[in-house]
Formats: structure tokens, C-alpha cells, sequence
């Protein structure tokens, strides 16, 4: 009856040890029990519960003794683990106190246990990921400062265009991922949200003392006290899924920029290189982009479960049949896979091994036609945009068909050497002199980033 | 470093026993090492491979035997599990039998292994998956027969219309299923088919040996012969996920009705109670929907998985990077939530407390309100249709404002008993006589159901 | 060659007349031009421009004097509407002023003016939506007031449980639209940002004057000015998308909630009539939940939209294939079906029929059975919990077997006399006594409202 | 009121001209009005309606005599586009004549109307659809089989591997194409279906007359006849999707690996140019993949709205609220997307230019390590899988460190010298000779192919 079903060769290469220990069965139990432990007390402290009955739920609360598998059962019967968990926690409570057995989840419902664990839950699930966001940043700031001015192919639509430096492309990853982290602040915040209301919201088990125990219940778990209980507002939660979606979008789109360098055709950038890492079984000289395989596998599945988690907002009336249930799984699986795959930029962003020499060769590679604006723009001056633009497309068009460099036929035509010489021609096709603000850019998003970084110290 | 999660208490809600077998890393694992069991079987019949050698090489390929933990670690930092799992068989053959460790996984590239264990492990799900949807056929067969002719109000966008019958509403139910089936039997066909393409699918390792061996090889396993290697054309797989979301659709779509009637306020219809079965832990009344709340679950989560199967089908040449490892985690959560929410659907269906009382008080809900399209027809045969309604729409109204049966309104309007009888209106407005031709149509169901399973035992 | 498409049909039901506008072709034209005349503006300016030929320029500006049918065939060949729009507003201004036609698009490259002109049709969208975000947050806040203290019955996993009032759940609804909006604030302040980078984002075609015209052009079109440029770093077009994603997730909620509260057998609360609205073509007397619908459908369809706009990202190098384009349908239709929806909602809403006399009825449908909570909290304090517990559940399968109400098997149970009068136990099952902290909750919600909404005013 | 959106600009981009119109408002209202006629000439042809009123009814019939602008404001009420068009045609039908105006939609529901118009524009849709699929198949093919022996790089995970040949690659698409056909000719089978059912599914309105009725209306309009109307089970039509669904993902996988070939660095195959085609504004020499980010672009886009039809089946009762909604755009975006994209699959694949040298070139890219695998099987019949494979690791390790080329490695290897001379080393090392079975692969793939696309013929 009790499934047998383990994750772990693959969780072992999707997430991280830390999140799989906090979204294991036993760490799902653990935040319920750590609310009910907190509840008792709570009540305790606004006198609905015996100080001594307190202690003696707060006891019985720990995880690790209770055996999975029978809850499991009682799981799949009851319709959640909360209520098969409370019942073995009251029995256990009965055991060592009877008593304080009669206080046990008093006043609550099972979906109160169940989001304020899952609230403490995320709390130490973004505690982590926001380290690993703030690790990313450093490693994108120090890479992005180093190589300010190492030049390549600026590349849009996979075709080679006019230089960019290296420093502006990791300082594009760079922003993006310290806007992340704002977001995600913003999201952790919501989602620390105490969830009590009993059966309906109302908290009417408690008579008049429902306020005084909720506030009391946030203050002993360090959450924040909402307006009112949430069972069937989604928003706060969703948000976790969104914010967490947005990152994953920009590690993807580092993890795609990366295994395109690290093509062999390209072999500009290349992951870093482990033993028993990336191996093949029959291609012995292969480094495969594992980092970036885990990334973009995230990057494939994380928007989907964030459309899930959005559907699944639409929950009926003060508690909803379906919508929560689908959140169970789902945010939990944004959340590794989120933290697996900025482990591994972090893994490949910090030992990125670059090439300076080959992205100067593939400078070279389309005989002088990515230079072809800067050519134009040289001309521009001189002939108007519009004829430059089209006596450099009819070059580069020629130099194309007779596998000339873009120099050599432009250097051959008279309308450009009237208003060029050919020194101000190689100038006007030295990529190392036309990338533009690509310093200034990078400079700035550096700046912004030190300044965001520097709230981190305080 | 190995992740620890575990996942027992929401699988035994969410999934079924068998099918967390089938999918749980020792049956990944399974999966793979029958793969090059058969392979070095294969390799034996064409004479590349010395059949004892082949031998020594089966003999090592029980999952039970390896260590999950370590081939966690290593699949970490590989980037797929088979490459470790071929590592630690080739050590275990060479302790046995020194000679035979240098066949193994002989031409085999790692993805011939997962696709080709993965096959088989669809094979197995399927087959558990086709029984239980001929065994939800049956039950709703059954049930339509049963209610050919219980009437209850029909629902269009959540109001009441003319009646229907519950047989009706099974068939229609019956009818989906049914096509299903179909469907899933031809996904199912297809993904049974072998892979085993050597590197990059040319099996140029194999010299003039390729087809032979890859002919004895789906012999062996009882697979399908593809025209070619398919390890960047997931087509096949992808259908898989598709015929299941298709299903799960028909699934979710019962259990959204099964859980409209069984609301407090209307009853007609009740998910079977069992001990321990849908309490709630503060409402002890309470009968909870937890069938149907399992199953819209997986309605709400199938679909985005789905979406994640398509999206992964852009994979890079030869063999992808990122779309196929999207893949590892999402067909086996789609396989494990369409059983899951299938099992549910044969427990409800088959266990459904019906209340034709109720459903006939419902009838009158409206105060006959719902049988103004039987009133409006039977006035249109003298009156005209646009005449007829707009008659019976304002005796609607008047109804509704004035708080009276339409029965009452209509005898009491001149226009109406120029043309119908006291006697003639009766029954016009009589729920029973107006099922017009469901009785036909939950035939018409039947008979397709039966010839359709007939396929069944032959 | 050029599709003839239209839509008017269904984006008259699903969408307003105002987002219709903006992301009509006119207003994509429009945008892109609003960024052509200010970047001659600014290039003027800063002296790279005549002023002369920036006004000549500005002058053609104007999307209604363009054929879009023209535009369309070249926007087929060219892959996006910028090219052919570049070209044909060049000729155009060649026309009127030789001169000038050489410094139109000056130094930009197209993604910066689809770009920019996508920041400006955001900008005006996402105030439309705000205001009525603002609108609708204030028909709650009179509704939630009002109904404060009206009782109904609270419904968990669509069974009835204990009363709760129609302000709390209003408040419930009202408290997510105020967090939206500060989510929305914030994503539309991030999507006001210039574009402007040229070929591959480092403004090289301007020479060192790069900066001083990215900063005068912010100016001119009042959008931020970024680190640097963003063509494949899409995060800040995604979070509209997320933004208003969450946004609609309410708004389902608020419209699933409305549709079961119309149910023909609920019917506590109606969608506001009108002539011509809800009506069917054949059934004259039903009112159609038509607002629901509309804000449902796009409760439905708007998540995958998200999840697109989420997978777009993972954009390559300095400006990525396909990814891009996936979004330029996309985020528009977000934004018209959030608009659509919202627009519904307030209607919905603003003209709510309540009819407090039927929840009250419902209040007892299930004989008192909704109330087992609240005798159960009663006995609870002379029996202790698990005792009172099981009493009330025992006490309630007889009451649901027998067909008697709640109230009367429990004044026949000694065990419940000991402990309550009956004119205790009375009390103990009147709804209206036993809705807890709503009203304070609703109070929270409403201060809360009046704190966020003071800020529209200053 | 009436919203003014066009679409023309990206329409253009990403569909065809013939969808548009299928789909577009008059495509829409024709399909209806098809029903409308077929309606009136079935009852007619059982004599429930006068044949001369019939008549009278198919003549107002024409979708391009309605004014969009006024049905559009209805639809907005009335919730759906069928109730404002049957009350236009009847009121047409009473001015032409009088005594047919009360026959027009006779015992029909809005739903009859749109659901069959829908069957009607999937029909014309599929046909165009599979005719171009069958264009691209025979491209393919014609490609296959030119190629089958040119070798190009193999590349996996984007590292190069052993060679492939092009006619391999192209005929792995070729067969994923071929299979899409028969999904898409079933798929479009099950479309083709009759909706007709009345009010709630029993044709009660036609008394005894409803199942001639039905037959001779499927006749009419040579639709299939379901065993039962199908109002809320959505099976049939979101197979559509899923079956385009899949197609669109090879699509991708098709426009991925043209976009990866057509690399600045790869430059092995080019997509067609065309006077127009893909030039940019700012980088004269470029050939932009147009053809390809269309295609991606619909590959990022339709699983997202597949999912929408997959979670849209769960629809309530006889007929849904809200999930019904969500097709009626998302079924022909995915139409319209899958015809534009394979549109330009047809082009590039019709056109794309193969450069045999550039192949050529980079089968040397990596200096012989592509070969390390066949010098890894070559030794391996003399040393043993595992210490062949070892011995190649290191010294592919050695040449990339050194620099060197893996045959110079190879050739001062004493290991290997003494088990292959320089003949047989050089052999062993060249990717002409070592493609395997991939010539045969090619031919299985033409004979599949040949074999049903003689189907289409007969």
C-alpha cells in the first residue's frame, strides 16, 4: 500500500542535498510537527493549554520517530498527511501524558499545519538559494571585471555579429541575477506567512481568543501575522513560484549562452573539469557541459510547474478541492530544481576556463564581415546612413561570393577610398576598437551590483 | 552529497504502489541492466561475444545488488546514471569472470541503455495503466446501464437546464474512456520500440554487425525494430504523455462532476466512505470528495507536464542537451499521476452512492423553470419558435420575480391554453418524459463499449 | 500573401476596447515609431542629429499614414516588423526631406525599437489595468463592509463546514487584489526601461557619444534608463507576465467562487443582469454567469501563457532566436485577457446580487451538521478534545443515518446534558454566534485597503 | 465596445494566409452558419421543417453579409457568438420571409452550432496541414537520399562525435514526419465529428425526430455521427492538439539543428535566401535563420497552449463553464501556429544549401578526436573494451593537451603499434569509413516513407 519509490540518483543530479532534506517526507513532517509544538505553546502562553501540556506535545515532535510508512497509509485514505499525523501525535501524546493529549492541534485545521510547514519549509529553502544567488552574483561580478575588455563575436539570432566583450555578456547575466535576488527577497518575505484559521478561517474554536493565539503563534515561529488566515489565497505562495521561475530563466539563458561557447566548433568558454565528470562511455575525449545539461533541464521544466502552481490558484470557496493538492508536489520541485541548477552556474560560472585566443580567431572567422557596420558607420558619416548601408551590404555581399575579406573589397572601392585611407579603413575594422560602451556597461552593472551587495554586510 | 528525499506519504496518496516500483531507482535501474543483459545475449547469437561471457555479464545484472547511494554520487557528477551504472557492472563481471568484462555495454552508447530501459519500464506501466481504465470501462458501463432512465437535472455552465439522466451522463463519461484506450494502446505500441544506435546512432562500433545484433537485440527484449535510431526524435515518448494527458483529462473532467453533485447542497451523488477515509480533523460530519480531490489534482498537473514532454522535443542533433534530460523526472510523473488518479476513478465510480430521490427533488429546484425549453417547444409546434420562446422567456421572468412555478404562470396565460390542455402542459413540463433520446444514446455507448472490449478477450 | 485575420469577434467577449487598441498592429506600429521620432530627437540633442532632420523625421511618425498590408508581406521576409517599417519610413521621410532619410534609425538596431515600443504599449496597458485593479479593489472593500456580518456557509473541498460571513471571504479576495497591485507597481516600473543597444548591445555605431544619446532618448520617451542594454535578458518583460499571471489566479478564484454561489441550487449570489446578457438560446429563463466564464477562460489560459513567457528566456548569445519572437504574441495576450478578466471583474462584483435569506437557509441544509465543530469545541472543554470529538463525529453519523438533525441527537445524549443546557447547546449551534474573528479579519483587510489605497491619492 | 485589434503584422510572420481565413471572424461565423443550413435542409429532408423554409434559411446563410462590428458587441453580453448570430440569421430570415424565420436553429443550443462550425474549420485546416506535411516528407525524402553518404560531424550534447552522414540526420526527421502524418490523419478523423445534441445533450427538443435528424445533419455535412453528443467531453478535439503538438516539436528539433548548422563557426547549411529575406538593419552580410526562429518560435509556444487544451477537458455537467471558453482561440493559435511553422519547414528544407567542404572541414576540427571511438573499437578487438577505451582517453587527453592530432598520439603509442600498422591506423581513423549503419538506416527510412506515401495515391 505505502509506496516504495526513491529519488535519489536523479535528485542527485537535479537538486541539492539541502533542499532534498528539506522537501523529504521527513522534513514535510517535521514543519507540521514544528507547528504544532508552537501551537501548544502559543496557547499556552494565552492560557488555553496547560504550560505542562505544552511541554509534553512540544516533546513527542520530532520527526525522525514517526514511521513514514503508516502515515503514508493513513495518507492516502485520509486525503493529506495532517490528519493521519495528528492523530499519531495525539496517540503518542496520550501515551506519555494523557492529559495533554486533549490539547493537541487545538483550535487548528489540517491545512494550517500543513502551510505554516511548508511557510518554514521555504523560509530554509530560500535562505539557501538566496546564498547560492549571492554566490552566483560574486563569481558573474569577478568574471565580468576580468574580462571587461577580452573581445569576441557578438552573436544575435546564432549569426556572428559586430564585437562584444566578454565582460558585457557575463554583466547582462550579472544584472539579471541581481534582480533576481530583490525578487526573491520580496517573494521569501510574502511566503513567511503564518497560516491559522481553523476549519473555515474564522478561528471559531478558539471563541475570543483567536487573535491572541495567532500572534502569539507567528511570534514563537518567526513568521509574519497576516490580515487574515489564506487558505484559498494562493498569491503569496505562487509568488515563491514565479520569483523562482524568473531565476531559472536567466540561469538557462547563461547555461544556453555557455554550451554554445563551449561547442567544439566554438570552444571559446568551457565548463570546468572534474574527475568523473562529463565523461561518455564511448566518446573518451568528450568534457560534456554537465552543469549546463542540469541547468537547461531545469530551464525546460521549471516553467511548466510554475503554470501549475498559477492554475492552481483557482481554489473553491474557504478551502479548495484539487488546487492545494496540486501545490503539494510542485512547489516543492520548483524549489531543488531552482537550487540544483544555481548550484551548478555556480559550479560553472566560478570555474569557467575562457579562451581569449580562440574568441580573437572567430573574430576572424567571417573575413571581416561582422565589421561590416562598423564599416558602414564609417561611411555613414560620409555618405548617409541609407548608402552607406548599402554600399557595405553590396560588399560584403561580393567579398561573400568571391571569399575575399570585407577589407580587401572595400579597400578596392573608390567610393570608399575617397572618404578612407587605408589606415582609418583597418581602424574602422579592428574589433578590439568597436565595442563600444561594452567598458561603461559593464562598469555600471558592477557598480549596481556592489551596491546591492553591500545591503548583504549590513 | 546523495540526496536523501523521500516521497512515500504523498506517492501512497498520488500514485499507486506498482507504479512507484516501476519508476523508483531500483527500477530505473532494472530497466538499464536488462538492456545490457539482452545486449551481450544479442551480441552472443551473432557471435561477437562469447556466450559464456554473455552469461557472466547477465548473471551481474539484478538492481537489488548495487549500491543506489554511490551511483548517485557518480551520475552527479557523469551527468546520466547509466554511465556509473556501466562502470560498476564492468568491475563487478571482471571480479567474476576477467574475460567478460571487456564485452560489456559492447557498442552501446549510454542513452541506448536509459531510452531502451525506459521502454521497458513504460511497457510495464502501460499495461498496468490499460487494465485499470478497461476495469473503469466496466464499472462505467455498468453504472450507465444501471441509471439508463434515472433523470436528474441537467447542468449547463453551472445552472440547471432540461433534465438528463444519469445513465446519460455516464455515458458520456464511457464513451471518452473508451476512446483512450485506443489511444493508449497505440502510444503504447510505439514506445515499445528499441533503442540502439551506438554514439551517435550509426553503431559504427559494430562494424557490419550493427543490424544483426540490434535484430536479436529487440528479439530479445520483445521490441520493437525501429527503421532507424531515434535519440534526438522523441516523438514516440512524447506521445506517451500525451495519450495519458488526454486521459487524465476525461479523468479530471468526472471528478469535477462527481464532486459538483456531491456538494452539501446537492447530494445526488456520494464517493464511496470507508474507515479512515475523508475525515476531516475538525469537521467529524464531514464525508471529503478525497478520490476526486486526488484526481483534479493530476488533472492540474498532467497538462503543464505534458508541456514539458513537447518543449523537450527540440533536441540538438544527434543527441540533446538539457530536452532529454528534461524528460528523466516528467513521464514517469505523468505515468505515476494518471495511475494514480485512475485507481481513484475506479474506487469512485465503482463505489458511487447514487440518491435518485434527491436528483428528482432537485428537478424542481427551479420551480419548473428547467422545463421551459420543453414548454417553449411544445408551444413552438403552434406559435412558432421565436414566438414560443419569447412567450415562455417572459413567463420565466414573471416566475422568477413573482416567486411561482412556471406551471401556474403558463396555465394562467391565454395564449398558452389556446393551444395546450391543462393535461397537455402537465406533461409537457414533466422532467421524466423529457430525456428526449438519452435512453438511445446510453445504448449507442453501450454496444460501442462492448464491441470495443470484445477486442479485450479475443 | 498578407493573413487576413481578425478577431474581433471573441476579443469583444475576452478583452477590453483599450488593450485591443494598444496591441492592435496600429499600436505596435506606433511604438516602434514613438521610439523612431525620439531617438532623432535625441540624436539631435546631443548634435549627432540636425534638428531640422529630427523634426523631418518626427513628422512621418505616425502608424495611422502606414499600410500594413505592405508592411506585413515584408515583415514575412525580414522576420520582424522592424526592418520593413525602418525602410519604408526612411523612403517616406526621403520623400519630404532628402536629408534627413540618412539619419533615421540612427545607430539602432531593430529589437531596440520593438523593444522600446513594447516598454511604451506596457506602460499604457498597465495603467488601464491598475486603474482597474484600483476600481475593483474598491467594489470589494464595499462589498466586504457591508456584508461584514452576513452568515453563510463556510465550504471546505466543496462540502459545507462551519458559518462564515461574506465579508471575510470578500476580505479574503480583497486582501489578494491589494498585494497585486503593489506586485503589479512593481513589474511595470521594470518594464519601463529603455531599449538601446544596437547590433549586439554596445552602442559601438555612435562612436563615444553612445551614453549621452541612450540618455537623452530615456528622457524623451520618460522610461528608465538600465546598467546597460537588455535584448536577451528578458526577466523584466517576464515579470509583467508573472505579475499578471498571479493577478489572474485571483481573479479565477473570485470568479470560481461567484460561479458556485450561482449554481442553480446555491444561488446565495448572482452576477448582475442586463438586458441581452447571460441569456441562452434555449433556455429562455436561465441567467448565464457570463462575467465568470470570460474571467475563468482566462484563468485558464493565461498560466501556459506565463509558462511561454517563462521558457522564452533561455535566449542565446546578444540576442536569441526564437525565444523572442515566442514573445510577441504572447505578453500581449497576457495583458488582454488579464484586462479582459479584470474588466469582468469588477462588473461582476460591482453589481453582485445577494441574497442573504438563502444562506441562511443553507445554513441549515445539513441539519445542523455544519455546526459539529462548534458543539464539539463546546463539549471539548468538559471532555477534552479527542473525546468531544469522536462523541460529535458518532453523534453526526447518527444524525446523517437517521435523518434527524444534529441539535436533537445531541440534547438526547446524556453525556452532552451532563455537560450543556439546552439552552447552552442552542447557542452552541447557531451560526450566526459562531463566526469567530470575520469581523475582525474583515477589519484587518479593510485598514489594510485604506493604508495602500491612501498612496493613489498623494 | 467592439475592439479593434488586427493581427495582420505577425500573421504574416507565423501562419499562412489559408489559416487566417479559416480562422478568422468570417471563418468563424461560416462555420456556424454551415450548421445553421445543413440544420434546416436535415429537418427539412425529415419533415420537420417545410423544404421552401429551409431554402430560405441556407440563402441568408453567408458569413460576409453579417456585420462583425454589432455581433461582436452581442457576443460581449451574451457570452458567446452563436446566441447573437442565430438571433441575426432569424431575424434576416423573417424579412425574406416570415413563416421560415421559425425554423431557423430549431431544437438546437448555441453549442451545436459552434462545435460543428469548429469540425468544419478543423477539416479545411487538417487537409491543409497534411497536404503540407506530405510537401515536407517529400522534401525530406529528396534530401535523405541525395545525402546519405555525405559525412558531417555527429554531434551529442553539442560536443562533436564520430561522423554521422546528413542523410542520416535528415531521415530521422524524415521518419518522425512520416509518423506525425498518421497521428494527425487519426486525429483529424476524430475532429470530423457531428455536434448535436440540444440544450443538454438529448435532443429532447425533436421529440422522437432527434436521431434522423442527426443522421441526416452528419450527412449533410459529412461529418462523422458520434454515438452521443460530446458538448463536455473535449477528447476528440484536443487530440488535435496534442497531434499537433508533437508535430510542432519536430518541427523545432528540425529548425534547431538548421539554426546550430548554420552557425557563423558551423556555416554547414545555410537556409534559402530570397530577395527580402532575413537581412537585418544594422549587419549588411547577414542571413538571418527567418525560417528557423519562426519555427522555434512555435515551438515555444504551442506545448504551453497544448497544456491549456489538456487542462481545459475538465469541463462541468453537460456543459462546461469557463474550460469550453479557453479553446475557442487556443485550438486555432495551435492550427495556425503548426501551419506557419511548417510552412517554413517546407521552405528551408525545399531550399537549404549544403555545404559538403565546410563538412569536411570540421570533421577535423577536433584533430581526430571524433575518431577516438573507432580507434577505441579497432584496439578493443585486440586489448579489451575497457583497456582500448583507456588507453584512447589518455591519449585524446595528450592530444588536446599538446596539441597535437590523436593519429600522431596514436602512431607513438607502442600499444598500438603493435596491433595496427599506419595503414590500418589511418583506416581506423577516417570518418568516411566509419558511418556505420548509416546508409541502410537511410534506405529503411525511404521504404517507410515510399510505402505510406504510396497511400496517398491510391
Amino acid at each position: 500500500m505505502s509506496a516504495q519509490r526513491s529519488q535519489r540518483l536523479l535528485d542527485a543530479l537535479f537538486t541539492t542535498e539541502q533542499l532534498s532534506e528539506i522537501f523529504s517526507d521527513r522534513g514535510r513532517l517535521q514543519g507540521m510537527l514544528d507547528f504544532e509544538a508552537a501551537l501548544a505553546r502559543a496557547e499556552a502562553a494565552v492560557g488555553i493549554v496547560p504550560p505542562r501540556a505544552a511541554e509534553s506535545i512540544a516533546a513527542q515532535c520530532r520527526a525522525e520517530t514517526f514511521a513514514v510508512d503508516a502515515l503514508a497509509r493513513a495518507t492516502a485514505l485520509a486525503g493529506n498527511p495532517a490528519i493521519p499525523l495528528v492523530h499519531e501525535l495525539t496517540a503518542r501524546v496520550a501515551k506519555a501524558d494523557p492529559e495533554a493529549a486533549r490539547f493537541v492541534h487545538w483550535g487548528a485545521t489540517s491545512q494550517d499545519a500543513m502551510d505554516t510547514g511548508l511557510a518554514l519549509q521555504l523560509r530554509a529553502a530560500l535562505a539557501t538559494i538566496d546564498a547560492d544567488l549571492a554566490r552566483l552574483a560574486a563569481a558573474l561580478a569577478t568574471l565580468a571585471e576580468k574580462h571587461a575588455q577580452t573581445p569576441l563575436p557578438g552573436r544575435t539570432w546564432l549569426q556572428q555579429g559586430p564585437p562584444v566583450t566578454l565582460g558585457l555578456k557575463v554583466a547582462g547575466w550579472l544584472s539579471a541575477v541581481d534582480r533576481h535576488r530583490e525578487r526573491l527577497a520580496r517573494a521569501s518575505a510574502g511566503a513567511a506567512t503564518l497560516q491559522f484559521g481553523g476549519a473555515v478561517g474564522t478561528l471559531a474554536a478558539l471563541g475570543d481568543k483567536g487573535t491572541e493565539v495567532a500572534r502569539a503563534l507567528a511570534a514563537e515561529l518567526r513568521l509574519s501575522l497576516p490580515d487574515l488566515p489564506w487558505h484559498a489565497q494562493r498569491d503569496r505562495i505562487a509568488e515563491v513560484a514565479t520569483a523562482l521561475g524568473l531565476a531559472v530563466g536567466t540561469l538557462g539563458k547563461i547555461a544556453r549562452d555557455v554550451s554554445l561557447l563551449m561547442q567544439t566548433e566554438v570552444a571559446e568558454a568551457l565548463e570546468p573539469g572534474a574527475a568523473g565528470r562529463g565523461g561518455s562511455s564511448t566518446m573518451p575525449h568528450k568534457r560534456n557541459p554537465v552543469g549546463s545539461a542540469v541547468i537547461l533541464a531545469a530551464a525546460a521544466r521549471v516553467p511548466s510547474l510554475v503554470a501549475t502552481m498559477l492554475g492552481a490558484m483557482v481554489q473553491e470557496h474557504e478551502r479548495g478541492l484539487g488546487g492545494w493538492h496540486a501545490e503539494w508536489d510542485t512547489l516543492p520541485e520548483i524549489c531543488m530544481l531552482a537550487a540544483g541548477a544555481l548550484a551548478r552556474a555556480v559550479e560553472v560560472v566560478g570555474g569557467l576556463e575562457i579562451d581569449p585566443r580562440k574568441m580573437a580567431t572567430d573574430l576572424d572567422t567571417s573575413r571581416g564581415l561582422i565589421m561590416a557596420e562598423a564599416a558602414s558607420m564609417a561611411l555613414a558619416a560620409h555618405l548617409g546612413r541609407q548608402a552607406a548601408h548599402e554600399l557595405v551590404e553590396e560588399a560584403s555581399r561580393r567579398a561573400l561570393r568571391e571569399g575575399k575579406h570585407l577589407r580587401d573589397v572595400l579597400s578596392a572601392d573608390a567610393r570608399v577610398a575617397r572618404h578612407l585611407s587605408p589606415e582609418a579603413l583597418e581602424r574602422a575594422l579592428d574589433p578590439a576598437r568597436y565595442t563600444g560602451r561594452a567598458g561603461e556597461f559593464v562598469a555600471n552593472a558592477l557598480a549596481a551590483h556592489r551596491r546591492r551587495s553591500g545591503g548583504d554586510r549590513r
